[in-house]
């Protein structure tokens, strides 16, 4: 855990990695990751867990498969959203976005059941920051 | 849990208070809370969990007693810090600020031990927004 505060543009600055993301401080057994969001991610679900996006930079669409039906939400920079456990989601950003995660340490980034993975997507737990 | 993303601003503005965190969303079983922050809080600790900050406007100052000595860490506007758990602190915010916390359901925003209590400080585990 950092000493020090840490500006999320200084972290979102350190790596270019497209859905990729890093870990930028934990509190208790949970992550605070950003990532950069670029075109689209893949369906996923997570099973046993909820996940927390705000959006620092740009734009970043969430889509939902509900019960009653399909829906995309738009999260724009200040706007917070949290994906309930058991949705199945696929956040995507044609025009590019700066994003902050809190989920589980040890959470993946393509969920519990997903689509295939297609090779612009990082099939991890996040990398620490500097990596 | 709101079915559509929450603009922090807009809910920032939805009160004045300060020092009385409102719930923003959740995350299991933690809170995304908001909070008016202008002039001291109080010394406290939480003896169980790590608090996590995050500066949407304005600068937080939180002063820390660490094994070291007593020091001040200043947040700016998208900078982040953990106080771990078991640390003292005390937030300020001489010109105000707007911050977000992400900490577990039902912690207390005066710790499990604390200084007194002044006037303009609300003890709370956090209202629901719009109350």
């Amino acid at each position: 855990m950092s000493k020090d505060p840490i500006a999320l543009n200084d972290a979102l600055a350190s790596f270019d990695a497209r859905w990729s993301p890093r870990v930028v401080t934990r509190v208790n057994d949970y992550d605070v990751r950003v990532a950069k969001a670029e075109g689209e991610h893949v369906w996923h679900v997570h099973e046993d867990t909820d996940e927390f996006f705000l959006v620092v930079d740009g734009e970043l669409h969430i889509s939902l498969r509900e019960p009653a039906g399909e829906r995309t939400v738009v999260l724009r920079p200040g706007s917070v959203f949290t994906v309930p456990r058991g949705t199945e989601h696929k956040p995507s950003a044609p025009k590019g976005a700066s994003i902050m995660l809190f989920e589980p340490t040890g959470t993946s980034s393509v969920g519990d059941r997903h689509d295939e993975v297609p090779a612009h997507l990082d099939a991890t737990t996040g990398h620490e920051l500097g990596t």
